[in-house]
């Protein structure tokens, strides 16, 4: 049963951006096919670029098609639809544009709802945010201005920050200006249906959460690959590097999920303390030691990619030694790796049981003993266990067999992406899937510390051909513990 | 890799029989198509009926062609194959079949390893198993004889005596005449991949043997059911009865795969003793009591089958509680559930784990707690994990899923049945397989056990529809506890 939302406002900064085109503006178009929508709203388009609401709507109409092949069956429902959208010229650092938005909203008719319930969504550069945060205050459009009817939210999207400070200073601007339960932080991987079913898949079982520690695990090993380099984004880039652009947010999201306790209910916040409590435990590294725990890489030619420095020492590759400190993960690394232009486009997550304690079969097989959780993210989003079987016949030899799991084999229908759902849960106020401000500024605290190590230790990023699995060295950084990458 | 076998020579008892025409001519033909036997040997047939050996052979020919469609591609193949077999008339309680057998043993000409190593096979009723014990002795051929040049082995097929005392009266016959090392006992089912999958599923494996115990395993369901009546074994039905033709040993076997410790060695004797320290541990019921743990049936129509009386008390059903006093297993009931005439023709066991300590998702969906491990040993083989995922989609509703390997899709090519396997393990020496002395004595002090308490309570068989699972009062004996079959 989808829930019932109010009818609302959706004002989105960046409304000629690619974000928009991509992926928001196709998901709320299908949303409202799926009728999921309620019975009103209106999309408030605001951007840099000229346009007229008519020129916008025939903009959209291209990029849903585009982006979204198969969704437009019909271009006459599409124009029903794009009636509700409008288009608000302006610069994010002017003043004025929000007061045209202000006065854009309540000069609508029949407005019960419409100029009530209003979520911002920040489809822009990072730096952006503050100052068009600032300017919702100052024109009294934003959480708790006094001239508000219904409800105010706010979408932003990653990276949030760029460090700690940063972070922290983009927090505290927001909390003048909106309540902790009016912000939404999006990382958009939290959506993945996958990654939701880790919790159920852990706590929602009773045969899995008993071998879910140190006893039985021997590592954990999380690989988010992707086959392509940075595309146009080499201005991005060139600021971020892949620490900021994946490990921070994604990379630990992961390991927080695989190593988190229960929460004590299914609630947006009592799912995030648990996740911010390991991220507390993560062990800090020594700055001077950063080179044991971490490796970095660069992608050959990326130094030739637009808008890249010709010396840059930009990541575009990292594999990481977590450790987490408390009762259950003690002595359990967790490795991370992740980078562009490598071998696939996967993520997955691998949890490695602990070898028996018996040799009964080992003498009859190598591959008797390793046993192994294996939770694919993307492309597929899969569950697999690997453990021995006998090999039929005379002999008793082991072979590793797979146990297999399919999302999307074993539910039919229409799935919603995670912009889908993102979209739903913050209209529907479930802030489960967003993070919080503390679990972002704990995140950063840890990235901050990698970050500070390799710069005193000056590590270099090495160099790393396109098409394989990153630098040899990431290999070792397993061997030396015993262990290996399962995709090599 | 096979093993290198000796040459040998065969002699089976009840050769015209229907276990022999049915099962063990063509488990040895497709042996000898699989080029898995040695180079030479020689099959000695003794039964009342009078061939010559060319009848026999043709009789042999019509009897695998049709019990084994397909296996003759080439009826001269079976001829050149047919060469290798020979027939003797004879009673099997007269003492000069047995010199004829010795003599004609001896008369064949290069008969390095034809007479030198000898297997008897016993395919005949039970009561007939030691006169030709004893005869063999007698005849000097048995055993430990003197004369015996090579090894002598001997396969009885079960059931093994009636009860405790004829068992171990049957026993200390075969002890006179053979020692422990050279008796073969068979149960069949314990030659079937899957019950051998058993052990490797268990000990081969680091993530299953965590979980099973009385801390995780709530309760445990064996079920052997069988989709058809006695056919027409009446005669030895009405001796028998269903606890002792199949609960005594493969439901008390299954027990015992399911609950052993770990051997110390893949060695016969070390895996039949943890099986019998099972066997040893499992409860005594209290005869005046014995209504809390034994329901019997008897399949309606069964009093009008051939050979059967009218009034007949025999059982065709019995669902019997056990439990097993060791520390592993402390309080978790075994479920053992075995029938003739029920709904399907299938063989499983099912561990179900104990639910969720937390009820995180309890109100949610009613399924979300049930894990289940099910390891179908007929007719498919193939082990299934049935736990929760989350239905993809807004809400959090957990579905129960199956997450399945299964044999045959696993390893192809051409598998081995039970009487293959069986009669190879003989022929190389293997006991592991085979029952043991001990083995067969403990699980007949638990059948009589029952059979006693069944006497002294005068329970009587519930008159149940064939097509169905039994009285409806074995579906309470596991709901008092909370519990239900997973076939209903």
């Amino acid at each position: 049963m989808p829930r019932k939302l109010e009818n609302f406002t959706i004002v989105i900064f960046g409304a000629s951006g690619d974000l928009t085109a991509r992926k928001l503006m196709p998901a709320i178009y299908q949303l409202g096919k799926l009728q999921t929508l309620p019975e009103r709203y209106r999309i408030v388009g605001i951007g840099r670029t000229k346009y007229d609401h008519e020129q916008y709507r025939t903009l959209m109409h291209e990029a849903v098609t585009r982006y979204a092949p198969g969704l437009v069956e019909d271009d006459d429902h599409f124009k029903v639809f794009s009636q509700n959208i409008f288009y608000l010229p302006g610069e994010y650092c002017d003043l004025e544009t929000y007061k045209k938005l202000q006065a854009d909203i309540e000069a609508v008719e029949n407005r019960e709802g419409f100029c009530d319930n209003v979520i911002y969504y920040l489809a822009v550069p990072p730096s952006l945010a503050g100052p068009i945060i600032q300017n919702l205050y100052k024109a009294q459009i934003s959480g708790g201005s006094i001239r508000c009817i219904g409800w105010r939210k706010i979408i932003v999207e990653k990276p949030y920050g760029s460090d700690l400070a940063s972070a922290q200073k983009l927090n505290s601007i927001v909390a003048e200006c909106f309540d902790e339960d009016q912000i939404y932080r999006i990382d958009h991987y939290l959506a993945k249906e996958t990654v939701q079913n880790l919790l159920v898949f852990r706590f929602g079982n009773s045969m899995f959460e008993p071998l879910w520690n140190h006893r039985y695990v021997d590592h954990v090993q999380i690989t988010s690959a992707e086959n392509f380099g940075i595309r146009e984004r080499g201005l991005y880039y060139e600021e971020t590097g892949l620490l900021r652009d994946i490990i921070q947010n994604h990379g630990l999201q992961l390991i927080a999920y695989m190593a988190m306790e229960p929460p004590t209910r299914l609630e947006a916040d009592a799912i995030r303390d648990q996740k911010i409590d390991i991220f507390k435990h993560i062990r800090r590294m020594s700055p001077e030691k950063i080179a044991e725990d971490v490796i970095i890489g660069q992608y050959d030619g990326y130094r030739q990619e637009k808008n890249v420095s010709h010396d840059s020492k930009v990541e575009t590759f990292a594999a990481i030694r977590f450790f987490i400190d408390n009762e259950r993960w003690k002595g359990v690394p967790f490795y991370v790796r992740a980078g562009k232009n490598l071998k696939e486009w996967i993520t997955e997550i691998v949890v490695r049981l602990k070898p028996l304690p018996y040799k009964l079969y080992k003498h009859i097989s190598e591959h008797a003993e390793v046993n192994k959780i294996i939770i694919q993210v993307h492309p597929e989003e899969r569950i697999s266990i690997r453990f021995s079987a006998k090999r039929p016949g005379e002999e008793v030899v082991l072979d590793p067999v797979l146990m297999d799991f399919n999302y999307k084999k074993s539910f039919e229908g229409e799935w919603l992406t995670a912009y889908h759902r993102l979209l739903l849960d913050a209209l529907a106020g479930d802030q489960t899937l967003f993070l919080r401000k503390d679990g972002i500024e704990e995140c950063w605290k840890i990235a901050d510390n990698i970050r500070a190590g390799i710069k005193k230790c000056g590590l270099q990023p090495l160099i790393y051909p396109s098409g394989s699995w990153g630098p040899e060295k990431s290999d070792k950084l397993l061997e030396k513990d015993g262990f290996k990458w399962r995709l090599r």
